[in-house]
């Protein structure tokens, strides 16, 4: 039997999402987080539309997440986000005891890999996935904003 | 003239922020955001009752205390809050770009200071005022969680 719920296949759905935030002017991010191969929280970044700085993809897909759940913590969860999360969102999933955190590029400056942010002991990593697609994207939003 | 609006004035007040928390189970933390001498939030942490890690005391006046200016930097603001910031609140502060931050007493595991979080270059530090009253909350709940 083959897959289909690869890492890959997760991170497209997150790359849409990010594209949604392009489309709305947003730098783009965005997230899903996915409980039994089932996505239980779909977002992007909205620190534009909301005036927040706290209104990243990454925090909208927990506070999204565990209300589903019903409850605070993420611990058979997978967050799937297209950019390296930051120390805020770092630490936001710290908090959440989330199982595994999927991100596509990396953030050289603002990533918590840079900042030395520290996630819960039992929370997995991978970076990497669809590294390329979702580089590309913030690229193009930045270069458009010149 | 005597100024009564000390850093004592405004920690007091998110002590009593830091109290309602208290009476509704919540972990004890309180914080208010100043701007010319006036509060233009105040928050408690409502991680339980919200059933969400993002809705530490500070996260919820970064978003309320942007909502009132209109936009989504907090440069002549200052926050007070009953306990030192964690990663997740310390890395939105960073976003913020905010003034000063004010807190009371220390978090000696959790802080962003041990945790070694960033902030952003132009925010000012200021630690443990009213120290003592904000870190007996935090014991008087724990002890009653016993």
């Amino acid at each position: 039997m083959i897959d289909i719920f690869t890492d890959d296949y997760f991170m497209k759905k997150a790359l849409q999402e990010a594209e949604t935030a392009f489309e709305k002017g947003e730098i783009p991010v965005g997230a899903v987080i996915v409980i039994d191969n089932k996505v239980i929280a779909r977002t992007h970044n909205l620190t534009e539309m909301l005036n927040d700085v706290t209104a990243h993809a990454e925090m909208q897909a927990i506070t999204s997440a565990a209300n589903f759940i019903g409850g605070k913590y993420l611990k058979d969860c997978t967050l799937y986000v297209t950019l390296e999360p930051c120390q805020m969102c770092a630490g936001a999933l710290y908090w959440s005891q989330i199982s595994k955190i999927v991100y596509g590029a990396t953030d050289e400056k603002r990533g918590f890999t840079k900042m030395g942010t520290q996630l819960h002991p039992k929370t997995e990593v991978v970076g990497g996935i669809l590294e390329k697609e979702c580089a590309l994207l913030m690229r193009a939003f930045f270069r458009l904003r010149r």
